[in-house]
């Protein structure tokens, strides 16, 4: 079944929803999932609603440009999306490969609506992944200048028409013109559980402090390290008997579960971004 | 800020979630939360919405008539509930006093919009609590019968006005009529994760079995033991060092975040029974 | 660093402990770790040791052999492994991927000490992933007649030396034969917190009870279906938006997680089974 | 059952598990249970022993003796401790009541082997809660001057005989000098998972940092807040919905059962303490 996807937010005020749902009601879809959530710290409206096209009688862009100018007069924030596109991923690594594994599987089982057209990374150690998975594999190390790198990433990702970039244990720090151009759209994993242990070896720092419990926090990127809206967190009860090693062990679990959670949320265009905090809407599988 | 909250139910059907809306706003309420859920299994509508209710233009009972007559033409089932009134709540136990205890510190400490006019035991054990927190306590052995002992039960239930009675570790089989009649009404907290080790002893059970972990569960009163409509369930990890006394010990603190859990989303209308099953709306806190 | 580790069990009685330590020490071994369990339901003794065998006075058969005597003497049951040598692994697959890809992937990236000669399937479906991996794949279909098919599973597990069998979602009952031999050394995962769902669809069962969170159990396998030694548990908890199906998919990661813990606690000795249950020592990493 | 338990640390050598085994074995003492640790990565032995102590032959003191000529010559710290000696808590609180509840309510149910001789508070709202347990209550006021007030509590913990104190949500920082004098005796619960939002307003910041999970953290206290050794830590999953003011009210209950967690641990003897991090020995219930 084919569906269409609003993502919608504005500052509160009265009969948006009555407004939102009776635009779709008049034009005869049926409206498969509608959740709302008013934050009453921030006074803002966040919504996503989930609509059968199957019987739609306009084309695509008319409905957008409908829906668009209503949203002009209410004032709302939106985007609609499309489930019969496949987003296309392009994957960053450097050495540890649980994370990629992780996705390269799930991806070839069909749990993700999504392309991974490449993989691109600063050290050759992943190539085999690649290979095995038989998507392209772009080695660029940094010894070759860091800006020029990152050049050539950003040349690769506009030619394969990339729309979603993941982070899975690629640990180079972009630079702020790289993340400002593909703001909301780099899924980056850190291997602790923020705003604890940001930067690195948290989990040598993890053991020192002693914690019973160390985590993972998939967030997008931002221009301060660690600091982007956060999408899912999880942990895992340790004890003393892990040194920083076992920890890192131990940790990887965690990180493959939350990257994957957060990479399936935003495929399924359920998360919207407020200041530094983002809505992810659960809904119906 | 006085709220009323509609739980409404039907088969799916188009148009039914602009209908709700549009009804409130049309009457110029704020709508302050709506959440709407569409079973695709069961092919089913839920929808729970939260008013603002301040500036009401009619009484209680004008707009309860005016939904109900909607209602009627959409054939949806729905109740209303206001926010201030406090639930009133009649708790039964019998000699463990953990549950007890948990529940007389919430509702002291606010967390709980309900009154708790009275404890009722099979066992003298806990008059020391609801002397505690001065709470009348009626003790009615089954030595006197168990039907005579219900039949007391029940005309205090009554008499007190009660909304809503949880078996708070009450170690007594309630009779099908008393079932009937409190149906929806009665929740129960089962000291394991149903539907593993339902009827008597589940900690002896659990360490036989060998689990890593043991849970606890609350749920509506059903004719059949352990089988009514699940609210809430925990889990926590253990191992081979906990006897069954250890696993019992354990366990507690697994039954009093479950039991508050569920009265909790009780006593704040978040709950929609169908079938054997709930749907238990989160909201906004 | 090259490890022996003694796993042993007895009835409970004084002086086990000191005359096991006190056997290492006077042969100047370095006890890295030594868990003992006194399980005082069961009267029974417990211990995992793990020893440093650097600097081993001795044959390898010439200290087990010496251990042999004193354990005569003590009525103690027990088994000695070499951390150098690596299990050989069969697992069995029908045609649900994401257990065996997430074992392949841990191998391949040398979080098990075991290496994995063959895969093997009565189904094709999953012939791809052993070539991803290159591993070699057999496919021996259920229509060739059950009997027959199993014999030719055994001997190839005789031929290729296989330690451990792992059922990574082979959906076909084992015969006792099969079971009787292989006892101990078959680790199967089950779709459900056992006990409660055992035997098939556990997912679709437990959409109907309308359960608030779903499981996974590995467990060795045992002649009585889904009721082996559990070895591992773990839970996701869900809610009513999930369909059967989004049960079945969100409950995959958990399958994978409980399944490779358990792998990984018998590869690395830390699991004795005493009547149904195990005993799992946690251990330093 | 009266028993012994031994708390020893040094530095890792040989021989010495088979030493302190020896020692109680030639005193036909009966090891109920005997848990050692060597952390690989501080170089650092660690142990716990629990001894039936119904047929000693000696004083207690003539065994502590013996124990402490060996653990000179072996260059252990240890400490040897009683269950048949109720530890003396006196709680600390301020306004909030949860954790207090919690902990009087599973006194009386004789969860813990403790007696607890009075309360302080530097506000008069609990005293309530105090007089329903029958306990005396001391409010002393900041307002009389911070050290004054210090002081007092410090004389009466004294002519009290109390062993341990709880901050049960203090809100006041303790000098230097009580933190010295009551060093690896005094715990307290942070409404955060530290090392994430130490000091005010966790949950407001953890709103604004967009946590996808809150915790809770029981720790010794040390001169440095929030900083001093972890003894437990939980989290609990949250999302969007949540205001501050939601965030702090479902907060409390990982904020009991974290506290409860490490008081236990601490009055069953389960702790050690090295540097900065805790050894938290699990033991057979």
């Amino acid at each position: 079944m084919t569906k269409a996807i609003f993502l919608i937010q504005s500052p509160d005020s009265k009969g948006i929803l009555a407004s939102v749902t009776g635009f779709f009601s008049q034009r005869s879809f049926n409206i498969l999932h509608c959740q709302q959530h008013t934050d009453s710290f921030e006074k803002r409206f966040f919504m996503r609603i989930e609509l059968d096209v199957a019987d739609m009688q306009t084309t695509r862009k008319e409905l957008e440009d409908d829906f668009g100018k209503m949203a002009d007069e209410l004032g709302l924030e939106w985007s609609c999306h499309w489930s019969d596109y496949k987003t296309r991923i392009a994957i960053l690594v450097s050495k540890e490969g649980h994370c990629l594994y992780d996705i390269l599987a799930r991806q070839l089982e069909g749990e993700l609506n999504a392309e991974i057209p490449l993989i691109i990374s600063n050290h050759p150690d992943l190539e085999r992944a690649a290979n095995q998975f038989r998507i392209p594999f772009y080695f660029f190390p940094i010894t070759e200048g860091k800006e020029e790198q990152e050049n050539r990433i950003r040349a690769l990702l506009k030619r394969f028409d990339i729309d979603l970039v993941i982070l899975a244990r690629y640990m180079q720090i972009l630079t702020s013109d790289f993340i400002e151009e593909w703001r909301g759209k780099i899924i980056n994993i850190h291997h602790a559980f923020l705003p604890a242990f940001q930067g690195a070896n948290p989990y040598k720092r993890a053991y020192e402090r002693g914690v019973k419990m160390i985590g993972a926090t998939a967030h997008y990127a931002s221009e301060d390290l660690d600091q982007g809206p956060i999408i899912e967190q999880d942990v895992i009860r340790v004890n003393h008997e892990l040194t920083p090693k076992g920890l890192k062990e131990v940790g990887k679990d965690c990180e493959k579960r939350v990257l994957a959670s957060a990479v399936k949320a935003h495929l399924e265009h359920r998360v919207i971004i407020y200041k530094n905090r983002t809505i992810v809407f659960a809904v119906e599988r």
